[in-house]
């Protein structure tokens, strides 16, 4: 039994240095028979054929989820949802079209297609894919500025009006056509960590500034004046101040036609979120105020009477694919590389909320295949680039959907919607689309509180947040976003270049060791002080370090470094005299008798001797008649300092040898084993600076150091 | 006497807690009486006058250290050395002025107005500043891009030749002004620390980049080729490509000359370099080549006869001031930036080494000042940019210059030779100088070993080496800098978000907890794991830092938590299935007797009672048939968590919640106070989550866990 047990412990010890072994150096461990390697072999050849299954099952979730279906509890959830959302789908669809800067079917398009394509690859159970605001006026920019409305002035408008849309539909798929193609390459080389750079307080602060975009570029159609778009930075005011020049042409029934729709709209969803609970679905007011102001409209023919923007033909039916043209790819692919993450960021970030909500798993680099995937289809449908909604997610959760069962259905509808219903939507005006898309932004808006939140937790995330919004806002959504992510990133750098720095105290007789100016119960240890950093030491703070630390241990070391390098001198100049005089004397002696010159010589000899003696050799201050300071050693508590580099290295070097001079010993503590290393190989160690001033906890070096001083002392008082 | 010693202790702590107060919520301690605050005002007014003098001798060093100059011991040494400097500056001065493309005379006045005001402002006594390659092919690259030679092809050569040069002298003035502005600009509002951003592995790999440019511009020289000046991005590669095209017009005159040349000066460093220590000073070839050259050019007619390229017509005597033209600025402006900024810190990493081996302190604000006054005044006076020159400053320091009146000695010199000399060098061949400015660049191309050295001590470094070497190299020496502060920056980043994490383990009985894989002597403690982080927990790496969490800890978490989801719900299903059982068979009953109903009723609510009393609520693991984890409590130690943001907290609050969700117990130890107070202010603690899961060191927690969970263990067996 006892054997046994020592027995097992060995195998565990040996288990345990294999994974060191793989863990350290990374050679894998060999099995150690013939057996044992066909048996590998065996296993290896059966795993490949099930790797094969796996990976199939794995790239399209479908064949895992859908053999398992529980139709009898989940399918009519599915169908009540899939109903729900498709209903929003339509009226969202026509409306951010406007927003992407193609006529609106072309919505209706980006809402079937690719959202049926995302039931078999997406691995979320509940986010509705399709068409997005913050997607649509990405896109929009980039048609409007390839394809500008200018582009009309030729020699006959409605003919060019044609052209132009047809041109921006083009260019439209090809962007979308890239931006698949980046979410599938992103999704395949496991890249889906690129998201972590966008950390959520610049996509809050992003997203605002997209609201505000959104905003600005459907004023026109709510005024009724006809703005041509720029893509310039700081576009945005440019529009503002076109704007207000013209209001004087506003279109009254436009105007009119918006304000009772928005009014409508804003009215119903507020009804919508206080009766939540009590509600079956949301009333779809979207829908009604679609409907109804097409029937309007048709019936007083608020067009030809009013000068109401209306939607115009809409064709029945399905365009055949097309491949997109691709030679616009250098034109478009900065802009295709941020829509990819923006859209992937936007979608990861919803499905995660479900999951957690839900127990389930989404798996972030497969979203990214299975979102590049829907939109890499839609492109050759003429659809453009789209993402997950929250609002039409939250329908979709809410209505009772459980897989992407429902997805499917709200595709289905829209796909009804485009084969028979589409015509009906001649007469829509234009006004209600962009009533539509802004009263979808009200969430959005609500975003601006986030600026009060992060005051109050956290004032670098809030530097993030307005920098990111302003940045967006003046230099559109395309730089504005590389400019937010480099900023982010270099707050990191801010936030570790100023550390803080704090001189340690006991807490009163424990091993605990904590900064004396915050904590009132700690007691700074006899002849020791205890220096901390929060952060690495690199180039950027190397020198504030030495700085603070000599600042914080309240000596004036530069002061006292030169006085003693002025007494050396000193006293290098008065050995100098003495013996300078001293050969004077010998040389004059040497003429006397040789007596009185052996005798003269003898003495000088001795005298000089006793004078080196009296003289400790490296001078020490005391000897030359300076003060020693308060402490005698210096412990540096590395605990926080996760990396250093070389000119980190150089500054550490500077600051043993100064305290050295001044006669303190710095010891290193709690000091990570990458630094060690570190520290080994730029060679820091010598005879001076052995390892020996490395202890691992702070309490040991103090222990140590109070032993020695102490028996020390105690000598020093015992040979007196 | 123990009344006293209390009393005392009191103070102590009063003192202590003022000293709290003022340092944490920075309200100072007001006097308490009358006598006091007039002795206050009394001190303010001694003070206020003191310091306008303190001030004085601040911005003007030369009046704190000139009355105290030790003549009869420095004097000597200082003209020595200044006489020395002063032989190098002139064919340097002259040599440099090609690079910086405008005529070898304002190289001359570059090495005498601005080293004279140095002397009066600088605080380095070591440091030659004066002409230097990297700020000439700096300020070069400028005056080449603003007036290129192609200004020449007009109609008459020679009078434009001179047009071009005397543009390119009005170009480079102002751009020196700029260049003191900012530097004055810089130093006034104390950011001398901008020059931390410039890393050593930064400066070397920039400088090594700016020395391959200086070659390449001077190849034309010494070839005699005329070649024309370009200044977009990969301007080195096209230099070079349109050199070897026109090698076979190489100018043989030429070519011998710069050979010779090139030969005897570096023959001649090679032996100034090997007996250093024998020689009194080094011998000035590059003095000795100018002289013989111009000799044997005049003599045998090198232009005319071979067409070698010569200086030509040298101004005798100073030129006028004149007020640089200030309509430049936008184009110059980023330049001047970053040549102010290079300029700097070069001067400043030179002053900081010979402080540190002389003793002596340096103020880095007023070397800022110093230098930007230097070339304020340079500008009016037609110099281009300065700097320190390390070549020139280990002369002077090494023939006994003490002071910087060694530097002015050296200027003197210089004007002696502007006033009397110049034009005796108008037959001085270009190549000399192309060869006199090559041969100086040795020292800079040894730069290269830096490479493998880097390569051995720090991997990050050598990466910021090399992008910066090569950045500068494609991008030119103005945006390669800019992206290479960039990059080096964003190293930081990098090194935080890929940080180091580890589960710890107990060494020996000791209250010292290691990484289990990277040290043998370590043991995990049963029950309990233990994970470390080395870095910050931000956007960039929260994901991260959960998922290898969940990794390391051995356990597939997120499928734990999936089974008891559903479990869960299974169970909900079964109970939701007996109460339908029950109420059909209660509606059953209701026609039967009363008796039978009520019997069958206290039967069915009892067994139901039952049921859901052995469920407990929450459901625990083993209530559900699933087995629970080897480990119940997590320690987090978060001693290298320098900061943390948003997206950090809500990952932690995660990982407590998912833990919590699987009976595993958190605890956050070694927590840094700002930490605290960031979880506090983000709401982090609630009912479940309380601050009583924090300790405050591994071993507290460990040993608090291990009593705990064996006194609960114990209750348990006793229980049974």
């Amino acid at each position: 039994m006892d054997k046994e047990l020592r027995n097992r412990d060995i195998r565990y010890c040996m288990e345990r240095s294999v994974f060191h072994e793989t863990e350290l150096g990374g050679s894998t461990p060999t099995p150690s028979n013939g057996r044992a390697i066909f048996n590998a072999a065996k296993n290896k050849l059966r795993c490949s054929r099930s790797a094969a299954k796996l990976l199939l099952l794995k790239f399209i979730p479908i064949l895992q989820w859908l053999p398992h279906y529980p139709a009898k509890e989940w399918l009519l959830g599915d169908i009540v949802s899939g109903v729900s959302v498709g209903i929003l789908q339509l009226p969202q669809g026509l409306a951010y079209a406007l927003l992407a800067g193609v006529p609106p079917i072309f919505g209706l398009y980006s809402s079937f297609f690719p959202v049926f394509i995302y039931s078999f690859f997406g691995t979320s159970r509940h986010v509705s894919v399709g068409t997005f605001t913050v997607m649509s006026i990405m896109v929009g920019s980039v048609a409007e500025s390839l394809v500008p409305t200018e582009f009309v002035q030729g020699n006959d408008t409605i003919i060019n009006m044609d052209a132009r849309d047809e041109a921006r539909v083009e260019v439209v798929a090809t962007l979308t056509l890239f931006v698949g193609i980046f979410q599938i390459i992103l999704g395949l080389v496991q890249f889906g960590f690129v998201v972590t750079y966008l950390s959520e307080p610049l996509v809050r602060g992003y997203t605002t500034a997209a609201t505000i975009h959104v905003t600005v570029s459907q004023l026109k159609h709510i005024f009724g004046l006809p703005l041509s778009e720029r893509s310039q930075p700081l576009s945005l005011i440019y529009s503002l101040i076109s704007l207000f020049r013209r209001i004087h042409n506003t279109n009254i029934g436009t105007l009119v036609v918006s304000t009772i729709a928005l009014l409508c709209l804003f009215a119903v969803k507020e009804v919508n979120q206080k009766w939540q609970s009590k509600l079956p679905m949301p009333i779809p007011i979207e829908l009604v105020v679609l409907v109804i102001s097409t029937g309007l409209s048709y019936g007083i023919n608020l067009h030809e009477q009013y000068g109401v923007g209306i939607v115009g033909n809409i064709p029945t039916g399905l365009l055949a694919p097309t491949v997109p043209k691709t030679d616009l790819f250098f034109q478009v692919v900065g802009n295709a590389f941020a829509i990819a993450v923006v859209g992937y960021t936007i979608t990861i970030s919803l499905a995660k909320m479900f999951a957690i909500k839900h127990g389930y798993k989404v798996d972030s680099n497969q979203e990214l295949i299975a979102l590049g995937l829907s939109n890499l289809t839609g492109s050759f449908f003429h659809c453009f680039a789209v993402t997950s909604s929250m609002s039409r997610s939250l329908v979709q959760e809410s209505t009772g959907g459980n897989t992407q069962i429902a997805g499917s259905v709200s595709s289905l509808i829209t796909l009804v919607i485009i084969l028979k219903a589409g015509e009906l939507f001649t007469a829509l005006p234009k006004a209600i689309l962009s009533a539509i898309v802004i009263a979808n932004l009200k969430e959005m808006y609500k975003q601006f509180m986030d600026i009060p939140a992060l005051w109050r937790t956290n004032k670098y995330d809030l530097l993030i947040w307005i920098v990111t919004f302003l940045s967006t806002i003046c230099l559109n959504l395309d730089i504005g976003l590389g400019v937010s992510v480099i900023f982010g990133l270099l707050t990191i750098t801010f936030r570790t270049q100023l550390p803080q720095y704090s001189v340690l105290g006991q807490v009163f007789d424990t091993d605990i060791y904590r900064d004396i100016c915050q904590n009132t119960m700690t007691k700074e240890v006899d002849g020791i002080k205890i220096f901390r950093t929060s952060s690495a030491i690199y180039f950027a703070n190397a020198e504030l370090y030495a700085q603070t630390l000599k600042a914080k241990v309240g000596v004036n070391i530069d002061l006292l470094i030169e006085k003693k390098k002025k007494a050396v001198m000193k006293r290098k100049r008065g050995l100098q005299k003495v013996i300078t005089l001293a050969q004077r004397i010998l040389s004059n002696t040497k003429k006397g008798s040789g007596l009185e010159f052996l005798m003269n010589k003898e003495a000088i000899v001795g005298s000089l001797q006793t004078l080196s003696e009296t003289i400790p050799n490296p001078p020490t201050l005391q000897s030359l008649g300076l003060e020693r300071l308060s402490f005698h050693s210096l412990i540096l508590d590395f605990a926080a300092v996760c990396f250093i580099d070389t000119v980190g290295i150089k500054m550490l070097k500077i600051i043993f040898e100064e305290f050295k001079d001044i006669e303190v010993d710095v010891y290193l503590v709690n000091c990570p084993g990458s630094i060690l290393r570190q520290l080994q190989s730029s060679r820091f160690f010598n005879e001076t600076f052995t390892p020996a001033l490395i202890f691992p906890t702070i309490h040991d070096a103090v222990s140590y150091l109070s032993q020695t001083h102490e028996s020390s002392s105690l000598q020093e008082v015992t040979a007196i």
